[in-house]
């Protein structure tokens, strides 16, 4: 991975980008933010990734429509309430609720996104949600991506935005992001959303494919709990003001600058994870030793979703044979005799038995608040890494108060 | 379901089998039963269903060659350790307990059966077991099904016994069962072990078939958390010993045998959940309306291994939204317009949104310590039941304390 400069600015640190935040009165704090625009001053390429879940929100079909077409300039995002589980009145809200941004910044319908997040099947507040429209249009500004970032958060506890100047032969681009993570309001259904700005110049079919490689191993790889909500959605805005050429298929300007976008992605997707409901620990799961990379993600998949290991990493207990035993169940075949397991440097298993450590320098390795647990299964090419947090009473607790 | 006469007597109430269970110092407290013997007086057809996972422990390999030969007298159980990932030793270990129990029993090697759970990782301790299988053997008697349903517990905190008389017509035959559930030694990984028996006369193929299908709609049916054991191992002895001919694939009398080996079998797997690690709650999960029974299979899975759910159930909140979203990432296609939910009788979602329902109803249901989730996606002919646990602060506890 090049080395790449951080900058400030978050979404609005690509050039051609303004943002906003207010609140609008959607959070039962009225205090609170809880209405966020983005906006292209130029016509952009999109791309988006979304749940898989049948029961995707309103707002998650519309993007879907939008992406299909490649091109959009906005994005309206609102936390407090997804509009999922709403039925014929969320898809009539959402339309709505697209009419209203494009009508308060002069953009065509289509190239309008809206994302949800926050309470399931209630439906939206359609005045409130008029008044955050008109208000974040009214005070979209370069200095506005921190207020946008704060605005789309649930539970988080801290706001999540990064940017990074991207040097490529043609030139100078920017990439710049914000996200939220698992979070409840009232509490309810927790929800994944990052949207990602650059100046790069890019057609929507590379832009696509670069942003589906890049979450597939960053916002794909990783686990607060085990539940896809129903609207995760990552979009990403390439307007080209730049004034670089197209970034080519095969060239190595596309390269590097998708190797950009993963970092930011992987650098997002592990911010998550920290600020995830109830975490005390990151852990970084790897995997190696595989036939396919994809093997080596569905073992550590497997160790880095086991409510058993999630446990263990909160007792901070140098528990193996949970971490083997997940292993086993992931769906991969393996020679259980080439199984070995490392906590960060610390060897605990090889041969599918135990090493010959010691108890407490193993606990020593579990009770740090950070660490990896590597696992090998053989001498295959293929490998990948997982991050996850732990599984703690705070998360029974946030998770397990009636919503009031 | 034909009505069933329940008796006492769990494994030994079928005529010809003996059962005992002593303490052998396995378990970190010696005054604890923790080695068990079954013992069919006359030679028996076994058959047996055991873990998928590819860490299998060594015992679970031996039973699965004994079961090849669909023949099998005897089986030695001792909790407290699992003799899993224990590398070549445990592989020579399970084979030197089996001798041991073919010697103290007077049985051939290739009838004689073995399962161990209990702490993962840590090789069996050898003279305990010898001592067990002597005193087993020696303390072998009708009366001894509740000292081996005693002896297989880990962290269960009730013994699980049960048997049945079923009525055929061609005379009458006894099932009875022996299991232990989710529990940790010290603490460690989670088993699920069952031993069933019968004086009914089966070939091993039939035997085979109504034992995977039981099992199917039983004890892959239920879950305390997701993680699948090394160890997990359900078998079933059937030794003739009513005196009847053999139960003829196709028969009624067939059909009878599989509907009361299935009843007994959901029976012992609700009470595994009853008694699952911190549930404080018993819920079932009933899914209708999809394409086949299978489909409904996921999608009842799916809740009732949601964290999100299973928290929900803890915390006796009404939050559909998030039964909602595991079906709709069940991996099941179906229309989410089409979705109902009730909570026991109480209709809280249709048409995919909000039914009218009042709020405090709903808390009604979901704070009894026993209720039904019921979930209806389409008119498909499509069905399944599972039973699952909540997960609580307990769960939390018991799992990330530390192994002292």
């Amino acid at each position: 991975m090049n080395a790449l400069k951080a900058v400030d600015g978050g979404v609005t640190a690509p050039r051609g980008f303004l943002a906003a935040g207010v609140a609008a009165g959607i959070k039962p704090d009225s205090t609170k933010r809880d209405c966020a625009l983005i906006v292209s001053e130029a016509p952009a390429a999109v791309a988006g990734v979304f749940t898989t879940n049948v029961m995707k929100a309103p707002p998650v079909a519309w993007n879907q429509e939008v992406c299909r077409h490649g091109k959009a300039r906005v994005v309206l995002i609102n936390s407090g309430n997804a509009n999922a589980c709403t039925g014929k009145r969320g898809e009539q809200d959402a339309r709505a609720m697209a009419e209203l941004v494009a009508h308060a910044t002069e953009t065509p319908l289509g190239e309008v996104c809206i994302c949800s997040t926050g309470v399931i099947g209630v439906p939206l507040p359609m005045a409130n949600v008029e008044r955050g429209v008109k208000a974040c249009a009214a005070s979209l500004s370069i200095e506005g991506s921190r207020y946008a970032a704060e605005a789309i958060m649930t539970t988080d506890t801290v706001p999540k935005e990064r940017a990074v100047e991207v040097p490529l032969v043609s030139g100078t681009v920017r990439i710049g992001a914000i996200a939220k993570g698992s979070g409840m309001i009232a509490p309810n259904m927790a929800t994944m959303i990052a949207v990602i700005t650059t100046d790069a110049t890019l057609e929507p079919g590379p832009l696509d494919d670069a942003l589906r490689r890049a979450v597939g191993v960053s916002f794909n790889r990783i686990c607060v709990d085990n539940d896809m909500s129903t609207s995760d959605t990552v979009l990403c805005f390439a307007n080209g003001r730049s004034g670089l050429a197209p970034l080519q298929p095969g060239s190595p300007d596309l390269d590097t600058f998708e190797r950009a976008l993963t970092g930011l992605c992987q650098d997002l997707a592990q911010a998550l994870v920290r600020d995830g409901e109830g975490a005390t620990k990151f852990v970084e799961i790897e995997v190696s030793g595989t036939a396919s990379d994809e093997e080596a993600g569905c073992i550590a998949r497997a160790i880095g979703q086991s409510q058993l290991c999630k446990t263990a990493f909160f007792g901070g207990d140098p528990n193996w044979g949970r971490f083997a035993c997940a292993a086993g169940y992931a769906g991969v075949a393996f020679d259980p005799d080439r199984l070995a397991i490392w906590l960060d440097d610390l060897l605990v298993a090889h041969g599918g038995r135990a090493a010959e450590y010691e108890e407490h320098d193993a606990v020593a390795v579990m009770t740090r608040p950070e660490f990896r647990v590597r696992v090998e299964v053989g001498d295959g090419p293929g490998n990948a890494v997982f991050w996850t947090s732990d599984l703690s009473h705070d998360y029974v607790s946030i998770n397990a108060d009636y919503r009031s």
